[in-house]
């Protein structure tokens, strides 16, 4: 097994560590092996990375260091915020709102908590993928305890006005929650500028390491642990830190706040670049979601009469590496239910693909897919029986 | 910061990761960070680490590698056997056994249990730690749906005869789980050997990384997940997976498989070079615990009229590395429940220290500690108001 030396258009299922990050991690990986739990000098030396990290995290998203709590992944996270607000909180209502294109590691949690006697309204959104901040306000209940809207959409790349969702929850004295996972460290996510009491998001979307992920909440926000054992994260999390990851994600953070806007405006140029390629290269196809309010990285496009599967397999013999639907209905080979929501057909979901760009790509990537793409797509449409041509 | 070269007997709470294990690491950290849930090469370059991994992990406890779930601690594995377990089978009934010297994340989510509804019984243990199959067994109710009692514990390091207890639970169809955390790559785990039909253990322990954990579940058995989202682990584990710290996982369990024999022996030797020297030279001492099924690097000790805390700072000092307490209980400064379960009183319980011996431990650490202990103590007794000297 070797690097292929691809061309890495699948940011928004996992980025690449920046080497900046591997480095912060080498010495908590070879040396510094102490559980930060234990008085002694070995696990003074690993709870020292964990509070260094621990205050690089909340500063990405202008919290105070003692509301973060880390977890082991983004639906770790989300899975956390929707069962432990909903249980600690239950005194109050048993009722939330979410939007039809969350993440699965928040609708699937939400099915449970359904089996489990709690409510949930789900609001549509338009077929750009908003949600609608007067529908979320119609859905509100006087048992409704939680809001949970993602920043952006991780498929078509929607950003949603969650401000203005949250002056709404807040007015109404409800628990807001966002899923920042496609978002934190890719645009700003200041937990005041978005008014939310918590707010989920992980590493390995921006450029950090697998395996560490954090759960911002708002202090005095009422949360159950979703497991349970030691004392760790302040009793909210436990099990040993992955110190390691933490370090690497605390470092990731770090980077991100300061490199942000050079990563926007350099990716958005690429974006254009791509967009304006395939649009003038070739015709009968969907650009998805919203021009105005998009993820700088996302390129979401659906191409007729064919498969997103075939052309995901055409471009990656071809060195080129994009995705299908979202990274998680991939494997499950269903059409995404994103897809589905913002009124694509079928067989045009079915075409979709997900170009997605991050930090490490280059005009040079970008040329590469707009020489290589068409005859692809020509020559998937000539198999195609639905294609006349 | 940097590392203090201590003499490092706290291999109960966390072990130095193998070379070798970080060697085989390296690449998934720096080049390949696809997501496995992906169909392009990127991510059938990271699903390959991830399925090689499975089968050493497999491998190491005698398991087929379709009956291993990645999880991200050994915490997480705990939560999820019970609390999956008893949802997924509560039409046989709601009732469950484990021991009273269970870890935390065995306990404390039994408590949250018995909110829902669930009920327990707790057996006790001997003044060795050691479960009785004959309790276990009286305890059964029409309604017992699982026994759960760990392999070994982490504290005392009592092994317990798990093949009594599982042959228990066989005859009456009751489902078996053992925490092998403490036991998993150090002393033989073997899934049928131990008659177990799910078996929490995790890399941390057997030198790999931390961030990688597994649940052995027995093909046919039963079992909810705990983190819902997408369909990572064949449904059973959401979230993105770990792969540098699984991959670091399944080398640690090839490495402990291959070298559990010389290992074993190795640190036995020290053990008992560690126990003499300390015996002679220190008195008023209890050793805990069993002296036949004992872990092999486990000295677990009482000293009478002073307190663990101080002895853990003091030998800090001198560069010495023990613990006091479980790793988990450490921070909540509360008397492990352990040392309780076992009849000793609160003061010597306070009075207890664990030394756990490595592999990377020589023969010159244990003369170091026998060397500088006896005058720690002797100072520390001389400070209590409780010792008369």
């Amino acid at each position: 097994m070797e690097n292929k030396n691809y061309i890495y258009l699948d940011n928004a299922s996992s980025t690449k560590t920046d080497d900046r990050v591997i480095e912060e991690m080498m010495p908590f990986i070879r040396d510094f092996y102490g559980n930060p739990s234990s008085i002694h000098q070995a696990g003074a030396d690993s709870r020292e990375g964990l509070e260094k990290a621990r205050i690089r995290v909340a500063g990405l998203v202008d919290a105070n260091s003692e509301e973060i709590y880390f977890t082991s992944c983004g639906t770790e996270s989300n899975n956390f915020a929707l069962n432990g607000i909903m249980e600690a909180n239950q005194n109050k209502g048993r009722h939330l709102i979410t939007s039809e294109i969350e993440h699965l590691s928040i609708l699937n949690p939400i099915k449970e908590l359904k089996k489990k006697g709690f409510e949930a309204t789900i609001v549509p959104v338009d077929n750009e993928g908003f949600v609608s901040a007067q529908a979320v306000k119609k859905a509100i209940r006087p048992d409704t305890t939680l809001i949970s809207i993602m920043q952006a959409n991780n498929e078509i790349g929607t950003i949603q006005k969650i401000k203005e969702i949250s002056d709404i929850a807040k007015a109404a004295g409800i628990i807001m929650h966002s899923d920042g996972v496609a978002t934190a460290g890719i645009i700003p996510s200041g937990v005041n500028e978005l008014g939310v009491d918590a707010f989920s998001f992980t590493s390995q979307q921006m450029y950090g390491p697998k395996g560490a992920a954090a759960l911002y909440i708002r202090k005095g926000t009422k949360i159950k642990p979703l497991i349970l054992g030691g004392v760790q994260e302040r009793g909210r999390r436990a099990g040993t830190e992955n110190i390691p990851a933490i370090v690497g994600f605390g470092k990731a953070c770090e980077i991100a706040k300061l490199e942000m806007e050079e990563n926007f405006h350099m990716i958005i140029k690429l974006r254009s670049r791509l967009i304006k390629g395939i649009m003038e290269n070739i015709k009968e196809i969907t650009l998805n979601g919203s021009m105005e309010n998009r993820l700088p990285g996302n390129v979401h496009i659906s191409f007729e009469y064919i498969e997103g599967e075939s052309i995901v397999l055409f471009l990656n013999m071809a060195g080129i590496t994009v995705a299908t639907g979202s990274s998680c209905a991939s494997q499950a080979l269903k059409v995404s239910h994103v897809c589905t929501s913002i009124g694509l057909g079928q067989a045009t979901a079915q075409g979709s693909i997900l170009f997605s760009i991050g930090r490490y790509n280059t005009e040079t990537d970008i040329d590469k897919v707009i020489e290589l793409l068409p005859p692809i797509i020509e020559k998937l449409r000539k198999m195609s029986p639905l294609y006349k041509g």
